[in-house]
């Protein structure tokens, strides 16, 4: 055991950090709780099998790799298979106040991977827990484990011939449904905000105590997956985005797949076209003719989803400006602005929401296709021909295309994930890692109103900032409900190019400034940028008591969305 | 001051109840708290006017009168008109102890009217608080207080010749829209799911401590009134169906009017049919083609929405039984269910939704008919010559169906809560008041899967329970969401006849018992059935410590959904 180093007790640098809170102030008292934390380890081991206590260096040190650069050290890492090893895990950290982060599957890149917010957290790795644990055809819902992946839950469904379909994100088929769904993340389906599309937790507090929500704390309730708020105070949403409790089961909601899908895309060739578009786009979900999130991208984001960038073109200097950008985007036959969504449901259903679409998007896009499953295989088959037919160059765009028309369509994919590799010299590898790879990501997500007005302050502010900073504002505007849309700004950049992680980093936070100077408040924070919960007052005060009912040790997941530090180890509450 | 008569301190009797926690034990500690009662009073008096502090014995007593037997006694009505007084208000409340019950409008009928759901609680009456602060006919949304009824939002945009539709429930113009919402109420349109319609709570604690939910925390976020989740733990589910704070400003979202709108009725003529239109009308929602809230009546549901009881043709026995139920449906030409819902899209769209509305219940319904404005008009002005044309006899259902239309637009009818007039042998009044009028009505409303089987389950059930006590059921199952329905249950009877309230409480409880059995959790409770919150274990413990949070002196709301009951006056934290 004498191998396993806890930063936050052998390690006086650890201090500095903000996220160490309670940092034993003398050599007597580091020593006392390292003795503590060594004890955890050993309770751990006899309660999950020491196989699933890790503490060599080299997954310690993988688990501890964002897109970014992080200071966090991971101790161990322990991988419970079921819920009651959760909660007898959770039960040890407790007693020996001893800081637990729990992941679902690591994957949440732009946002610190895998990584704990906090220095020196035992990561609570849940991606053996993957068992689907319901499902029902009529009712459209399936209740699972955080284990289970985006890419699991589609072929779950496929060899059941369901006529079900997910929602998927643009991330990866290896992202855990559940750990999507409690950052609210969002996809691409009449489904797409996810954590409006689920109910019935089921969650293990850090005393190792088990909540149920919604109708689902009713032992045998029929309404338990189908009916969202219960009775009494509904607290899913105190799951998300929170360090309350580590959920051990979600039930999802699966919409039925349509009789007819089609997806639309379209664009335009002047950055001044955006507001009249998504104000455009904004009535249309607001009229109920849209019912999805609809994606619209900026040239930038279009091209890093097409290739690598173009070091060869540019004489190897970045940023790649505006100018660059507009005779790619000329040449390669995209817009300033490139939309994308899906209509679905009967062929009428579907050939009038067509309509509506032309005529609320007549005279402001230059070019608005749809494309079917048909349509989409002879393209593929014919790329060449179909251009004659159609009098668009389906050939390049394909590759961008077809995983797009996927995810319209809920099938997960990795091809958006390739764009992370933008900066990189060599091509993306067969197996994506953007972790492993050193991509540089760092996504900032502001939310606003679904008005053209806010999109293009948005879009122009997040581009100079960038472009000052050396680089390319890749932009996605989606909206995320009738009313709301969330822009994702991209900074992508070499993590072996020397001092770019700094300079990103510098990037993002003037970013973050300059958005928050205007009111605009991210959907989702990353590791990095806890500090931007900006919880204060009563606000701060109800939380923090409800985190002390929900974890009186505080040793979960400190730092995450939270109020203000809460004290973990070397509180005089624990080890007494 | 002298007459003020505070139950809970003058009155060995209120120990009794089960509403009544820390009751002084001596004759002293009795005296000393219905002093700092006297004293909480006076400042009152000072902060609110004295005519704001109502002491008035007709005053309190209409607000302890509900639509069955209540016990509680109400020793004042506290009317602040703005937040700050609310606050100022709840600040000496704490100070001294003092139990204080939040309603809004009171209109709370079938579940306790505007009584608190214990005995001795001051009326805190929030119905001033009337104000509409913001409105966006583009976002469509309104941001309100909870004074603000549904009947002056409607006025309100009319007055702005808006687009924009509410949705209302099918209780009184006069009910408040935050009231409902925070029971979880349902109303009939597209937005139909209350709470899942809202955002941006601003809340006042028992301390006198503000908190804003969401995107509303950050000032001045433009995202405010447009994104539900906020950035950290969304916490507006907490302060549904709680006791956790007083909800002091809420946004609504509203729904543009749709470019053509159609109403349809169906009816089927056995009670067996229904399980097969239940699950045609999920399909229809889980498509996507039903867009709002759908509701289907029983029989009984019908001929209230018609007429009073038939004292005359039944020789004044009572219940109604379902052979003569029969009788009269045959007679007066509608089924034993009866559907209505709302298609909302361009005339193409809902063209579209009539075929398909058409093919999926073909051969379950035999009956199906669409009307929309123009015919409507028609038929008020030549009902006996639309019955040549339509072949549906519209001159005795008119009644009935033009408030139904309204409501499946939006607009708020006092028509159907007329039915709560039902058991009464005089005409109901021109101001409708089921309180005053001594109306008894108890409403029971279970959720269960959009299904066929529950709902012929909940629907047997009930009848045979309601109709084994001499009451008729009265049933309407509604699709609340695409994969639930809750259905609600009337207990309706005249308050006059002797032992009447004590037979429909036993009918209810029985009910109650019956539907628990099986698993079936109301959607929401009555001030006498708080009970079936049912909370236990940890899921108790975490609201608890949630409640001890948010309410130190445990003085809001107590026995409201509450898990276990919490220590108000005569606690030893109190008056300290």
């Amino acid at each position: 055991m004498d191998r396993i180093w806890f930063p936050r007790y052998n390690d006086d640098s650890a201090v500095r950090g903000r996220s160490v809170p309670g940092a034993p102030a003398s050599r007597v008292a580091k020593k006392k709780v390292l003795m503590l934390a060594q004890t955890a380890m050993l309770q751990w081991e006899s309660v999950l099998e020491p196989e699933n206590v890790i503490t060599e260096r080299e997954p310690l040190r993988a688990a501890a790799t964002a897109t970014f650069h992080v200071d966090q050290r991971i101790p161990a890492i322990l991988r419970p298979a079921t819920r009651e090893q959760v909660q007898q895990a959770l039960r040890i950290a407790s007693k020996f106040g001893v800081p637990v982060y729990p992941v679902s599957s690591g994957k949440n890149w732009g946002y610190g991977s895998g990584t704990p917010a906090s220095d020196g957290c035992v990561l609570l790795d849940l991606s053996r827990m993957n068992r689907i644990l319901d499902f029902n055809e009529d009712l459209g819902y399936v209740s699972v484990e955080p284990g289970v992946t985006q890419g699991q839950l589609f072929a779950f469904l496929r060899s059941r011939n369901s006529r079900l379909w997910i929602d998927a994100t643009g991330s990866s088929p290896e992202c855990s449904l559940i750990g999507n769904t409690i950052e609210r993340g969002f996809g691409h389906t009449p489904y797409g905000d996810h954590f409006g599309n689920v109910c019935g937790f089921e969650i293990v507090l850090a005393t190792g105590e088990k909540l149920e929500t919604g109708a689902a704390r009713f032992p045998g309730s029929p309404a338990a997956p189908v009916y969202r708020w219960g009775l009494g105070p509904s607290l899913d949403g105190l799951f998300t985005q929170s360090n309350f409790g580590v959920v051990t089961r979600m039930t999802f909601w699966l919409m039925p797949a349509p009789e007819y899908f089609q997806a639309f895309f379209f664009r335009c060739d002047e950055d001044e076209d955006l507001p009249a578009i998504i104000d455009a786009l904004r009535r249309l979900r607001m009229s109920g003719t849209l019912r999805s999130a609809i994606h619209v991208g900026n040239d930038y984001k279009v091209l890093a989803g097409m290739q690598q960038y173009p070091w060869k073109e540019t004489g190897g200097s970045t940023p790649l400006t505006p100018d660059q950008m507009g005779a790619f985007r000329r040449r390669m036959n995209f817009g300033a602005w490139n939309g994308s969504g899906g209509l679905y449901g009967t062929r009428a259903q579907v050939a009038e929401a067509r309509r509506l679409l032309r005529r609320e998007l007549a005279g402001k896009v230059s070019r608005l296709q749809f494309l079917d499953g048909r349509r989409l295989a002879l393209a593929s088959r014919f790329s060449g021909l179909f251009r004659l037919i159609s009098r668009w160059d389906l050939s390049r765009a394909l590759e961008l295309v077809r995983p797009l028309y996927g995810l319209l369509k809920g099938q997960p994919s990795d091809r958006p994930l390739a764009s992370a590799y933008w900066r990189k010299r060599t091509p993306p590898p067969e197996q994506l890692d953007p972790d492993r790879d050193r991509c540089g990501l760092l996504w900032c997500s502001p939310v606003a109103p679904a008005e053209g007005g806010h999109a293009q302050t948005l879009a122009s502010l997040s581009s100079q900032v960038l472009l000052r900073h050396g680089f390319e504002p890749m932009l996605s505007i989606t909206l995320i409900t009738e009313r709301a849309l969330i822009c994702v700004i991209s900074i992508t950049y070499d993590r072996e190019s020397p001092g770019e992680d700094e300079r990103a980093m510098a990037c993002y936070a003037e970013l973050q400034k300059e958005l928050s100077a205007k009111g605009y408040i991210p959907y989702r924070l990353g590791i990095q940028s806890m500090g931007e919960m900006d919880a204060h007052g009563p606000y701060a005060r109800f939380l923090e008591a409800v985190k002390r009912a929900a974890d009186p040790a505080g040793i979960l997941a400190p730092g995450r969305y939270e109020a203000v530090r809460v004290q973990t180890v070397g509180d005089s509450r624990t080890g007494s």
